[in-house]
């Protein structure tokens, strides 16, 4: 009878048992299968015990779902959602329901991998090529990418793209004064380590004399300024410089586009399309070019090319860019997207249609000028006679006391030293612009004044070409066609809601439902960046509470959420350590090491940071070659400033001596940046603030449940030592004289997903935390135990064990049998199984990472599909077949394939489509066969397909 | 630029816009198809002007979504959510949010149809299996079905299935004192139209000498009292009467099974197993039984059978009993389940498994016990010494002032006249259980009590048998599993959310997203059906509305939310008759007229309710013959009951003289009863009050929205003309003292879907609801007019029209090829589409109606596939091969049947596998090939198979 009081924690329904895989019986029989006695002997054995940490994390009690969802509810209740009018780049929106639950509450959607595998990422592809299209027809340009961070970096990354292609040769360029402060402050922060002026002004007026490589110009402005832009793109082109517009999607359903006005480049932000504010994000930039810059366009594009049969199908294009990033000769680091966000905005101009926008536009036009005319009327003349939905006033000395009426009818306006600003949305009522009037000191009726007002855009602004005429944005306007569309498109793709996704380095673990519920929650959702701090009380209670949290997990002293990525991370944290050097008047300290096995982001980040890269070289069995590091960290001594370092290795073991390394580089006045892609394998166990790291990224999006949503949102805030806590980045809404200015547009990065972090470590408590990192590591041991006989996993530690991954190495089969890590690959998708990574850390190898989410019983279908993969291979070995001509070459197998009733191949339809072990019934069949990307990187294609002119079927 | 100013309602993003599937634009090219002039031209040519409403409907102007989901929150913060320790057959429980968003939120469940095409509809009956096979392993009885609509209406089914089977010839029956007031007032109201006695008393003391043909035992009993029922049931089977015993399936996982103990029949409720309470429903109610009497067993019921290749395939079992009902000869007019929520109820089984099950028993019962024993400390010593969650008290003259103690604290008890009930559940807390202490004037330490608390199940009555040892209960414990498992199951079904369903006379219109959202709010989910009515007061602000709502469209003048499905609303309907006539001292008006044509349902219904059924005849073109009817009211002037007429009619046309057959009865003194389900082809174009309807039920999950669940739940309020009024069902916790009792368990039935309808009608407002009606039909006659030159179109008007439906006939392509309407509905299948309601009401036709919300790319999609279909068909009769040898008998074609690598068919795989104007990319393969009905008739297995004894692999 007293069984079940004992059973507190991990009982048969808690979430602990919900979030890892295995059963306690599993546990037992996998033990025996790694040869070890205890899950206690197998980190012992895994882990060094130099490196293992002293006490047990203690996070308090661990809360069940049902708590969890209460305590969300708590601290929803704490912020204050008040109808902001703020503008500066974040709008009020209506996220239509049938997208939200559709997809942002689908784990279909959301918990998709980024499409490196095309075969089986069709429908997301399809969405992205619907969000390029969607960009370069309201742009005006040619050519989009599947979207980017945020507006801010989109502009840096923008400036980096016009440096690169300028024809003048100054390092100064101009950034409009009416631009985002946000937008302003990060360009500053990246243009101040590549030592490239910035020069503040007039477009209109100062734009002639200043020797400058390009521009941006905010269209309209973030005063709300409607401007023609045309004389100040023209002076741009006039001297060989580029123009950059920073355009906001909305108005130009209305207005003359970028690339009408001339501009070489448009960027912005596609939050207001629907997607929740969300404190600051996430949500999805865009960046757009003209044709001649498209080989240097950052981030993902989506193109069209061909699969095996010759039929159309999408891919990543161009992926030698960024996928593989080019190191330090980089200037750009951006390795992931917006994949989620940007499918919603696309969904909801695919919703919409042009109608739709143009009559949501219009709305939001008209009501701000109805709202400018009122104020007129009171007195108050807005600063600009043109403009789209943003109105700025001078309110003189009345200023403090409109604000303090407008926050009593909670209404929060853009607060600016002397003028106030007004930015209406598609949310924005009659009553809140007699509401605003009456703040101002007027009593005045809307339905009165909108008699009598008329709109106010330019005749020389206005639109005059056609957008969203391709027949996808034109055939889902009810409902239900467009449930069925959303339907079909994740019915193409293969997400973690069907299969494990062994991916290694990027940990595929479980996201659970509670977790993801309070993020569609008005209370989290609604919330502007810059909202007064006192509305936000319950987000930043959360941010103290996990700060904390991630400081006991990592060791560190200070964390920065800041970071909306892994790679915005490694950047604000060399930033950091750049920051700390010139304090100490270390300026010239710009040598940093990095090990021949990093991920190529590394040297990417350290060079946007102004460092140089020294390359570090690694033994034979992918430990960092400490000789050479010592050997180069004395060489380099007075100059060191930083060393790059994955731990547990990208190779996927827990290297000895990674306390040697650290104090070698400590030794010579350098920091160490321990990359934290592989915290996984740490939680619980060791923490790298205490061996000696300086400064790491965290991954939320890995270790901390964030799920990967097909490609992006992403989070990497970075935990430091309290040496560095003065160089994390600051913000100029929180801390504007911060020595390392922002790295994201938001103070807060993406604040709304910290709540699936947030959640996530509540649950699971520091026990919790601990058993589900040992779990990863036994998964992963077991899954290189079953392996090892048919693919030699490539990496051990002395004891022949690996850390939370492992690296399988078919490349000896090559020579035998002639199949690719590339054949092996799509052969697993016949298996219905996502591939691992391919290729990465060693070329022709597979990176299988299993996270401790994964049960015994798919770790075993998994590991049974690579031996039946083996033993398919062994055929060719035989000489059953050539491989050409095998199963594995073919593969995808299509349902295009087995209904050829003309069936030449050297095998059957079963063997070829239905493999051993697995369910016909549920068979997963990927629309496209193997896709050539040779083809459709010489043949680009990145908007839909022409396919006639379909303006006139718009309803 | 004022344009946009007059779209107001229909604009581009209104919501009249998205659940309206023609474009203005495709409106005309249709209108050109059907050779009508206009919509109106149309609809004058198709409804009697005669019967036409004379003014608009007014309900308002439309709310956009986010103002509906505005008003709505309103709405939900005048409920109150506090803590219900009510009992009385309704508990808390926590639904896993897995489930919550996999399934009740997930279209992909919950907009599928009853699964009468079980090739379609794998998944969910492989869930519904589960369900039967959970509550046959709980019950120890050997056949369950696939659930009720609640356990009062449960108890009184089985009341009526032991009248047909006990030994024992007297018409009386025997009531446990103890049963939930509730059951008691469902089985009085079905008693006594039968002339059937109740007999309430001590089970324990006063059986054996009481004359019956069965008794209904509680157990525990509705006081919470446990008691050892063996006595008491075998002094029922010694007289040759049916123990019937309700049970709690939570406590079942504790005690001896009902079948132990020797019960004949088990019913219950499924409400705690993660469905949430929502102020009365819906939830699943079970029925068990011992196998002798499972073919009388009502409901539907899944089983195991074949399919075309000899593969396991699930499907509705004896569909003779229930499909089609037994006219006036039947005992029971049911004819729908609670699918969706037996759906969740046993994916919480499978999600907790025996072992979660027992855990979440134990806490209850171990809280219960502790609360007991506190309470005794505090001098109220509980009635029973033995019980499982519930203790009733005698609270002496402190009951009032501990009733309001309680409330203070936001906690409801059930209150008796003299004695408290306390009943605990999954979510009660030890905070809860001192808080109830408290209000009984003492502050104890819940740790205290428990550490000297012993728990009180005697050792007679404890479990002793495995249950849920299948593995389908224990292969699921992670979220990452279960998950998958339901997406597996999901994706084997095809529902609303990947294609038209085009099903006559059942309506599967859009379930829009928003109106889903607010039915899994807290405010509306959580709510007891017994807390004091101020409590609910957004519930009732919403009833009044929807009442006045129903009222104004159907121009009745009162509606009862009470019956929980259709044929509850007819059998209430006729009850209304029965006492208006009563009341006159007319008791001898039992004649029912009723149309041959009309649904089964309707003379069950009549019978039910005590009547006697005369048949009228139709006329060849399917109208009811006026001067049979004429005749036989004439014939039974004086003892005329009623007429029970569907209109427009099951033929799917209006029928001129409606207004002429309500006369003629009503000068026999007989009422109308106007069966509501064609209510779709009315809604602001005319009003069965009006034109000489009494009553009608309307089905909510037809006309309004709520979606049909995979099969329920449905709703089928009343309305009535005001002298029926005073006849609408009472309930014994609102209005005891009413004439007719209540035909559900909770007084407004399925309460909170009813927010579903009213968030309906709240965005369409009533020019919205009239288009949709125009567009319904305009849908139909589309149809109709594509398809007449390839099947015939059975029923017009004289004007050549089609109502909301249309019948088309293949009857004589049998005759030229053999083909039968299986072939053809199979055949649909392989073209992506579910079938249309087959021979009914016309044996081998085809009844479609597409809905409102369908477009016209997917009608046409539709009648393309019908008409390929014909063309299939002509190869036949051309002699290109035999019927049993065409793709037309082979269909549903399946990867089984594409994978054949030894094809041997007369087509091609493609010609089978992909016909004509199917995607191979996105087809839809249905797990099962054509399943043997007769097979798993003769051979019925009806819970999972077993596959040896599992218990052990349970954790």
């Amino acid at each position: 009878m007293t069984a079940h009081r004992k059973s507190n924690g991990d009982t048969a329904t808690s979430f602990v048992r919900r979030h890892i895989g295995p059963s306690a019986r599993d546990v037992t029989a996998m033990l025996e299968t790694v040869g070890a006695k205890s899950v206690d002997a197998l980190i012992a054995e895994t882990l060094p015990a130099s490196i293992r940490q002293a006490a047990p994390l203690d996070l308090g009690k661990p809360l069940s779902e049902t708590e969890a969802i209460a305590h969300m509810g708590d601290l929803a209740r704490e912020n204050q959602v008040f109808t902001s009018l703020i503008g500066q780049g974040y709008s009020g929106t209506i996220l239509p329901a049938v997208i939200q639950r559709n997809i942002l509450e689908n784990p279909a959607w959301y918990t998709a991998y980024t499409p490196y595998q095309p075969e089986i990422s069709q429908g997301r592809l399809e969405a992205l090529l619907n969000f390029q299209t969607m960009i370069c027809d309201l742009t005006g340009l040619d050519v989009a990418n599947a979207s980017l961070l945020d507006e801010a970096t989109a502009a840096a990354e923008a400036m980096a793209l016009a440096e690169r292609h300028s024809q003048v040769k100054a390092k100064a360029f101009f950034v409009d004064k009416d631009v985002h402060p946000q937008t302003l402050a990060v360009m500053r922060t990246r243009a101040e380590p590549l030592g490239w002026t910035l020069i503040v002004g007039d477009p209109l007026a100062d734009l002639d004399k200043a020797d400058v490589l390009g521009a941006l110009l905010q269209y309209p402005g973030s005063s709300g300024a409607l401007r023609d832009l045309r004389p100040a793109i023209a002076a741009l082109k006039a001297k060989g410089a580029l123009a950059i517009v920073a355009a906001d999607l909305l108005a130009l359903t209305l207005l003359a586009s970028p690339g009408e006005l001339g501009a070489d480049i448009a960027i912005g932000s596609a939050q207001r399309f629907g997607v929740p504010m969300g404190y600051g994000g996430p949500h999805a930039a865009y960046m757009a070019v003209r044709d001649a810059l498209k080989r240097s366009l950052p981030g993902r594009i989506v193109g069209l090319s061909v699969d095996s049969r010759g039929a159309p199908a999408y891919r990543l294009a161009l992926q030698t860019r960024e996928q593989h990033i080019r190191r330090e000769k980089a200037t750009s680091n951006i390795c992931t997207a917006q994949v989620l966000l940007a499918v919603i905005a696309s969904m909801y101009a695919v919703y919409h249609g042009p109608e739709g926008l143009t009559q949501i536009a219009r709305n939001v036009h008209r009501r701000t000028a109805v709202l400018a005319a009122g104020l007129r009327k009171l007195g108050f003349a807005p600063d600009s006679e043109s403009f789209f939905d943003t109105i700025s006033v001078d309110a003189g000395a009345k200023r403090a006391e409109i604000v303090a009426r407008t926050a009593a009818e909670k209404i929060n306006l853009g607060v600016g030293e002397t003028h106030l600003r007004i930015a209406l949305d598609e949310t924005t009522t009659p009553a809140t612009v007699e509401a605003v009037w009456r703040a101002f000191g007027g009593t005045l009726s809307y339905a009165e004044i909108d008699a009598t007002t008329r709109e106010v855009l330019p005749e020389a602004l206005k639109r005059t070409t056609a957008f969203l005429t391709h027949p996808v944005f034109h055939a889902h306007r009810s409902e239900t066609e467009m449930l069925r569309y959303m339907r079909k498109l994740s019915d193409r793709d293969l997400a973690l809601d069907r299969a494990m996704i062994p991916l290694g380095s990027c940990t595929m673990k479980l996201n659970a439902t509670t977790e993801m519920m309070p993020l569609t929650w008005p209370e989290f959702g609604s919330l502007h960046p810059f909202v007064p701090r006192d509305q936000a009380r319950g987000y930043h209670a959360l941010f103290a509470r996990l700060e904390k949290w991630l400081c006991d997990i990592t060791g560190y002293d200070a964390i920065s959420l800041q970071p909306n990525s892994g790679a915005q991370g490694e950047y604000a944290g060399l930033l950091a350590i750049r920051g700390y050097h010139a304090a100490r008047g270390e300026t010239h300290r710009k040598i940093c090491l990095i090990p021949s096995s990093a991920h190529g982001t590394n040297p990417a980040s350290a060079a946007m940071a102004g460092m140089d890269v020294v390359v570090v070289a690694c033994e034979k069995n992918g430990d960092v070659d400490v000789n050479d590091l010592r050997a180069k960290a004395e060489k380099h001594s007075a100059n060191l400033a930083a060393v790059m370092i994955t731990y547990p290795s990208t190779h996927g073991v827990f290297e000895e001596h990674i306390r040697e390394i650290c104090d070698i580089v400590h030794g010579h006045g350098g920091q160490v940046y321990l990359d934290g892609a592989n915290l996984n394998a740490q939680v619980g166990l060791s923490r790298p603030g205490d061996y000696g790291a300086d400064v790491s990224h965290l991954n939320l999006h890995k270790t901390f449940c964030i799920p990967h949503g097909g490609g992006g949102p992403g989070m990497g805030p970075i935990g430091v030592k309290a040496h560095l806590a003065p160089f994390l980045p600051g913000h100029p809404s929180t801390q504007a004289d911060a020595p390392v200015g922002p790295v994201s547009a938001a103070p807060f990065g993406s604040a709304s997903i910290l709540t699936i972090s947030y959640i996530y470590i509540l649950m699971m408590g520091g026990d919790g935390l601990k058993r589900a990192t040992e779990i990863a590591i036994l998964n992963a041991n077991y899954i290189a135990a079953r392996l090892d006989p048919h693919f030699p996993v490539l990496y051990k530690n002395e004891k022949g064990r690996v850390a939370h991954e492992c690296i399988v190495d078919p490349r000896p089969l090559k020579t035998t049998s002639g199949v690719t890590v590339d054949d092996i690959a799509k052969r697993l998708i016949d298996y219905g199984f996502h591939a691992p990574t391919m290729s990465f850390p060693v070329p022709g190898t597979l990176m299988i990472e299993p996270t401790e989410s994964e049960s015994r019983a798919e770790l075993d279908r998994f590991c049974d599909a690579m031996i039946a993969i083996r033993k398919e291979i062994a055929e060719v070995e035989a000489g059953r077949f050539k491989i050409e001509a095998s199963p594995l070459r073919h593969a995808p197998h299509t349902v295009h394939d087995i209904a050829d009733d003309d069936w030449k191949r050297a095998y059957t339809r079963t063997e070829g489509c239905f493999p051993a072990g697995t369910s016909r019934t549920d068979k997963y069949w990927c629309p496209v066969g193997r896709v050539d990307n040779v083809y459709g990187d010489r043949n680009l294609v990145c908007s839909c397909p022409p396919v006639g002119d379909y303006a006139e079927a718009a309803e």
